[in-house]
């Protein structure tokens, strides 16, 4: 059996330390190395080596991943360490323009760059029940030769080479999380003070809400072709009818509908514009600057 | 083996056809009557018997059914009828008061009521496979005495005695997937322009938002006990840092993030407000007016 590769980690919040007892559990030598050192005395104990400078622990290892604050900070922790012939796989939080900057920035000092977007939270590391896994884009030969390396954390996903998709992947999944529970949150508020058991009709919600995010294929089949009324069964114009009735319930619930009312004035948007044929795939055109 | 029971249905849309026809299909005499009578021909066809006013459809069951326009329009439909005896069950779109008005209204004419939230498209109305289902409230005795009748176009949910639950169900879960697809429409929105294969982006979209919503358990959980930092694996303090993240991504990709930000603004309100160790329950508290 061939040895496992050497894993330098670089930043230990949750998320990296979390990385870091996955690979350290899967027998990979790890090199850590964190800004506060305290954060790295329990890994030591589970076998980590601790290096004390960046520069230390960049040369320890070829594959090196960077789990840090801020792309700022991955600019002044790497600032002035020699990166030639080394993988960079950077899954630190940012936007596609930093994974792209970054991308180059690192290719320029002689490495090779992937970008990852972890769709997890620290908890689900290392378990390959949890469904956690992890975007990466960027480059495609650094993926492949640390591809089981990179497995042993979470499931991965290559976005493409663009270094700015993984990112780009990740927060599009987070920003159409971000509206569900908008909308689970109105939900919760027009029930809770009713007398009607909470865990029951979070039951029903997740059933629904499950059983309806499906029709994301039908926005998507629309946005490929342009004809935004194809298979429509439930069309703009009885939606913009439907939603006078969620803002009744509202004001009859007493609870904002600030949540709801946004996505609804551009539905009636499309219905002015002629589009009370459509479904709300036009919405997604509407939101274009 | 029993006969199956008389039904009569009031109103003819979309809807109302669906159930029309599911009903004749699996056998049960059926009067029908609509404002405008060109809508029942094919249904005579196909075997109802067409009532010319809504008197002689009220008379022929013992089960009336309503699938008009509005509840106004029940009351005008219904204005003068001898409700006496009557089992009335309504399935027009409404509000959960306009649920409970309208009960109290039949049950003053001598019939009984029971209130429906259709949560189906009319072409799912019917099909067994479909998972349509009926949200109903209102007269348990109503219920129990034609839960095989109220069964075949689609599943039934009792959800309680108050005649508005029903609307209140229904509207609840309508606002929480608006909320999921507001959110889809800025995920797609955001990808739009890139070189991203839609439809396995939607695949992504789907599978994420499915492994997400049973969070909504949480959620339930944290408004029951009134602890909303229980079990939080990621807290307030860390979604506002990251919700930095899809507002300078959605600016990046030049779109709009009029979907998100009302829902942010209630998540910095807690977090200003000293609960940035929660997850999101505590906006339910925000939207209360």
């Amino acid at each position: 059996m061939k040895d496992k590769g050497r894993i330098t980690l670089l930043g230990l919040g949750d998320m990296g330390t979390a990385l870091a007892r996955a690979w350290l559990a899967d027998g990979h030598p790890l090199t850590v190395w964190n800004r506060s050192p305290g954060k790295a005395e329990p890994l030591a104990a589970e076998g980590a080596r601790v290096a004390g400078t960046v520069a230390e622990a960049v040369a320890a290892s070829d594959l090196v991943v960077l789990c840090l604050l801020d792309d700022a900070s991955v600019g002044a922790v790497l600032d002035g360490v020699d990166l030639t012939g080394k993988d960079v796989v950077n899954l630190t939080t940012g936007t596609p323009g930093e994974g792209r900057t970054r991308g180059a920035w690192v290719e320029k000092r002689g490495g090779r760059f992937l970008d990852g977007g972890v769709m997890a939270v620290p908890e689900m590391i290392g378990d390959p029940e949890s469904g956690a896994y992890v975007f990466y884009s960027g480059s495609r030969d650094l993926f492949d030769a640390h591809r089981k390396a990179l497995a042993v954390p979470a499931g991965t996903r290559y976005v493409g080479a663009d270094a700015g998709y993984a990112a780009l992947y990740d927060v599009a999944l987070l920003s159409a999380m971000t509206g569900m529970f908008a909308g689970v949150s109105h939900a919760f508020a027009l029930v809770r003070n009713e007398d009607v058991p909470l865990s029951g009709f979070a039951d029903m919600l997740v059933g629904w809400l499950t059983a309806m995010a499906p029709y994301t294929h039908g926005i998507a089949g629309h946005l490929e072709s342009g004809d935004y009324t194809e298979g429509v069964t439930s069309n703009l114009a009885m939606m913009t009818e439907g939603n006078a009735t969620l803002l009744r319930t509202a004001e009859e619930q007493k609870v904002s509908p600030e949540l709801l009312t946004p996505f609804m004035a551009l539905m009636e948007r499309r219905v002015a514009d002629g589009h009370g044929d459509e479904d709300t795939t036009g919405v997604v055109d509407l939101l274009a600057r």
